[in-house]
């Protein structure tokens, strides 16, 4: 494959640029018989929209989706799932600048190196706005997740620059702008602002979790889980880290710390973040990932042009200067499709498995 | 696939358990008329091979691999390549305690969640002794690699436990038992042998890196460079976290430090890691991973046992107090293979392609 | 995956319904730099397209294709393309009994069972109308043939039900409505006209050809070039067979005639079809296939309801007599993409393969 | 993937070369729970060994089956099952010839124009013995199969070069060298040895079915079941044409004919071979292969050397003068193999589909 089709068994192509007509994906493999239509993935969508707060980049993009195919009466028919994404506002003159220089930090460089031509308009291919449709094929997995097993995927911002969010509760993550787990947002806005006005960018610490995960899920060797959880959070835009349960605090810790005890009424602790040997343990899974200050802002940097001549880049347009306050839908909607995949790979092999004890409880604190 | 195939194009295929006959790898996609014969892939072996010190296992493998297939008169023929190591040193009574229950951190019991059969000798398929095929398999892509590009891949440990290593000098990392980059090892030695007095064990930091890599290698949008970097790194045994150049430290940084600055004599910094927009810059690939403590340690653990009553665990048999400590030389083997697969499909679709400018330097500092 | 995606690197997903909103695919692996507009690919398409003679379905399509991704300034940008369709004459009250009962010889029966629903509206996800995509991908991939190998792909009638049709001449073929290679259609419409009164339907052999084919191109053991081609032309609807070269013919033959001699001007004959081992000779590809007899026919047949009670079932509607007589571009189409995937499959591995003999010709006769 | 493995989700990875060490197979994705043993994969290895009649190849090969992993206390772990051939009886020196010149017919030619090198040994990589490996996989296959569905996979010889050999009973299969279905095989035999002291090679017809085939198998729009059984088929040695069904009898059928009429009671025929719309309908599996005259023969043919100039060639050595004889085995295993991937993708996405109507038998006739 060729590095657009996400997923082996829920296949999710994605295809479009960032100022092109339209862009969207084909989902392949969606079992049958889900009840599904537009209203089902459009509220996603609009979690992850741009132009809804002066924090955010001011494109003004409806992100209606139209379902092409798959769906007959409202119901999946197990055939490919078309989910068509118009673009509406398109500003391609903002870009002029940016076609004949490349941007420190982004792809720019590396698509013309890699294809010898590049669609510049808005990053083209490898503009942020290529998560839409993976966040509408999200809601696609998660629908069916949710009433398959239950499961319930959340996430909230844990960092915003240099200021460590704590957690308070789930509750607040949709009352304000950050995704974050507080009531109280207004050091984020006011870091914000002050970012804005200094023409510079910050990165990002986000988290996400699944809840009523069922045990079992993830092929070793190598497309563990927790792997391929990985290979999802990394090819999100300007994501540099991730970890699982602790991450990089497994390091300090010692074994007789770090190992999550078992107990007949359930786990002690979920230091493993819910995978074990690359296999969920019914534990819930638990990511982090780091997001790269965003490369597009109007301060300016020393680069060169396409000739291969020294300039200075200043990036106009309308860019999001944290990329991360965005990203939260975003990481849910690829741990879903990473979770759905893996559902229909366990049960293709597994499906008569009767294990010799019940999985035990996800935690009995 | 399920789960024990690597790669698409330069796809090895896995298979054995710790305690069985033998164990090894079906590298498929090697490019024809390579020159190559076990003596190629057997000092990589020996680097991560068991019982070379006191502070990793007692287990005595001689880790002899013999090639099958692939190779006539001294050189690749295209065809698949086989190479297998039979399993010599295999203290099966060792683990009749294991049977019986899950050591907390290990995979025992998501395997039986799973499958509902596990092979428990050993940790079976779980164990960290099926890297040793990966490391072979890596020797082959390392050697391809080297002849064709000049790249070079290294790694080094950077943290033990709570000791952080700074960096000399690669020279040093084969000097040591740690493969640490830094003349004097004894704290860490005195580190390890505290921890096993205590039965108990630590996480190591590692890093890798690839050196002379083309630019333009990775396939948007989800076969990342990066986001298959990250796929292959967690797919290591105890692997929780993994960071790309400033990883988790870009969080805090601001755009107008994080980008790194084009000059038309080279890269001002590497804060991407070798990769933008998930295509290689052509700077150095720069990769840490985070490994957790071993989980079969002798200290006494609550758990329960395959029948769901509580019990306490305690792991004899001959482990490593610290995983971390022979995991480089598997680190720079996926790091290889990821990067090998990645040059054949690049070729694949972009044979033709030739960029309006020259390639910028690595770096000029 | 899940079945609607072909090709490994030059990847096509296809998606849509026969009375849907829209048909479509994306192609993913397209080289870079290639010139591209509809323009390429209408051609193509209206050679398949319905209602363009008495012979055909007169269901009315214009068959309009748009390109919505991939392709910036007129060059393919090596992201990938889709292809979008729209349906604009679909009758669905048509297709009333049809979703009451199933049609012998078709799949209606198959895709409830499977899928426990399906769209019934002119077969749905099994119409051939779904061919249409294939072949606008697949005029894609024979304009990238031409210009990097200049490769021909052409296809002709050789059987329509009882009547076998002699080969005169390549220049027929587009000058009548069966894509007969021969000057006098006369007989072929009287029979079509013939069966078309009787309510009858019939099948048809078509022989499909690639021209200047580099050798070289297939991957043994089982992605051999021949057994691709074979799945290719077996996922066409309606298809029961299929032959390389001498076919079944090669059942009598004697090993001293069947084996094609090599000579220092190129090869005697060419009953291998083009492929030996799984591999490319350099001769002509040289496919036939077999094309049941259309299972949507007005004359009445014994089958079962929905419910499972016995029933006749007369099939209303717009539909071709003979599938096959639109068959030969769907089969071009199909060739070219497997011919395609393998171009780029071959230089994957063996871009510095230089064969110690140059190739000899396809045939001197 | 590089082609030379077989299947998505019961993966067989083959490798291994006629006169290499050994030659064998690894199988990824095998369900667990399965009793296995050598024992139950050796007699299918037994049916396909060379030197068990005068009328195949004398080289003596005992194909001793080794189980390497996958299988702990006789039970599948869910884990690579690797299954090793040693090679023993390897005459290298009876192909000195033929590494000086091409085999007309062979893929001698191709494999040194893709690959630039070749192993000229017993045909290396493209000799028929690699069909044996896939015979110990299709046992596994089988036998899976036949517990957890009843299935049943049988084959048999058709055709014998000019000889058409009608149906008797399944019963006379095992019991001649031939796979006949026929209790007199004299004039076979006959044939055979005129055959052999001419010095030549003739082409053969085989059948292969399987009976109790859950409906619902089969992935469209491409890896529909007929498709994936074409691939599978043309991907044996020296097969030149498939045929599912009527295959090329349909063309001259009217659809009022070839449709097979549907009952309460069942289907009344089986034009279709057991797949319409590419899912199976849970009748017999009906495919027939052509396979074309071995290509090394005694009789001197004309062709080129290495270095291109003209030469004759008479290959010694020890080969089979029809490898239809011992095609039928394989053909079964095959087929058996492409039945397993598709029970296994057919749940993942399925599992959950309960059909409106129960299946109808597969004929009550």
């Amino acid at each position: 494959m060729s590095g657009n089709t996400f997923g082996t068994l829920f296949a999710v192509t994605n295809f479009g640029e960032s100022h092109g007509p339209a862009i969207g994906c084909v989902i392949d493999g969606c079992p049958p018989g889900l009840a599904l239509s537009a209203a089902d993935i459009q509220p996603d969508l609009d979690r992850r929209r741009p132009g809804t707060s002066r924090h955010v980049t001011q494109r003004q993009e409806e992100d209606r989706v139209e379902i092409l195919s798959g769906v007959h009466e409202g119901q999946t028919t197990g055939t490919p799932i078309c989910l068509l994404i118009r673009n509406t506002d398109q500003r391609s003159k903002d870009y002029g600048d940016i076609a004949q220089a490349f941007r420190p930090g982004h792809a720019d460089y590396t698509y013309l190196q890699k294809y010898g031509v590049r669609d510049p308009r808005g990053g083209g291919r490898s503009s942020a706005r290529l998560t839409a449709p993976m966040v509408a094929a999200g809601a696609v997995a998660k629908k069916w997740l949710a009433h398959k097993h239950g499961m319930l995927f959340r996430g909230c911002m844990q960092q915003l620059g240099d200021i460590v969010i704590g957690f308070e509760s789930w509750d607040h993550v949709s009352a304000n702008p950050f995704f974050a787990p507080v009531a109280d947002v207004s050091r984020l806005e006011a870091y914000m602002d002050t970012l804005r006005k200094a023409g510079d960018s910050c990165g990002a610490r986000i988290r996400v979790t699944a809840t009523n995960v069922p045990p079992g899920l993830g092929e070793p060797l190598f497309d563990k889980l927790d792997a391929d959880i990985a290979w999802a959070m990394m090819g999100i835009n300007a994501v540099k880290g991730v970890e699982i349960g602790a991450g990089f605090a497994s390091v300090t810790q010692r074994g007789t710390t770090h190992g999550d005890a078992l107990t007949p009424q359930g786990f002690r602790s979920n230091n493993a973040g819910g995978v074990l040997g690359g296999i969920s343990t019914g534990q819930d899974l638990d990511v982090s990932i780091a997001i790269k200050p965003t490369s597009s802002i109007v301060s300016p940097r020393e680069s060169i042009t396409v000739q291969g001549e020294p300039t200075q880049v200043v990036t106009k347009g309308r860019h999001d200067p944290c990329v991360g306050i965005r990203a939260t839908p975003i990481a849910e909607a690829m741990l879903a499709l990473v979770v759905m995949d893996h559902v229909l790979r366990h049960r293709a092999q597994n499906a008569d498995v009767q294990p010799p004890l019940p999985a035990i409880a996800a935690s009995f604190l």
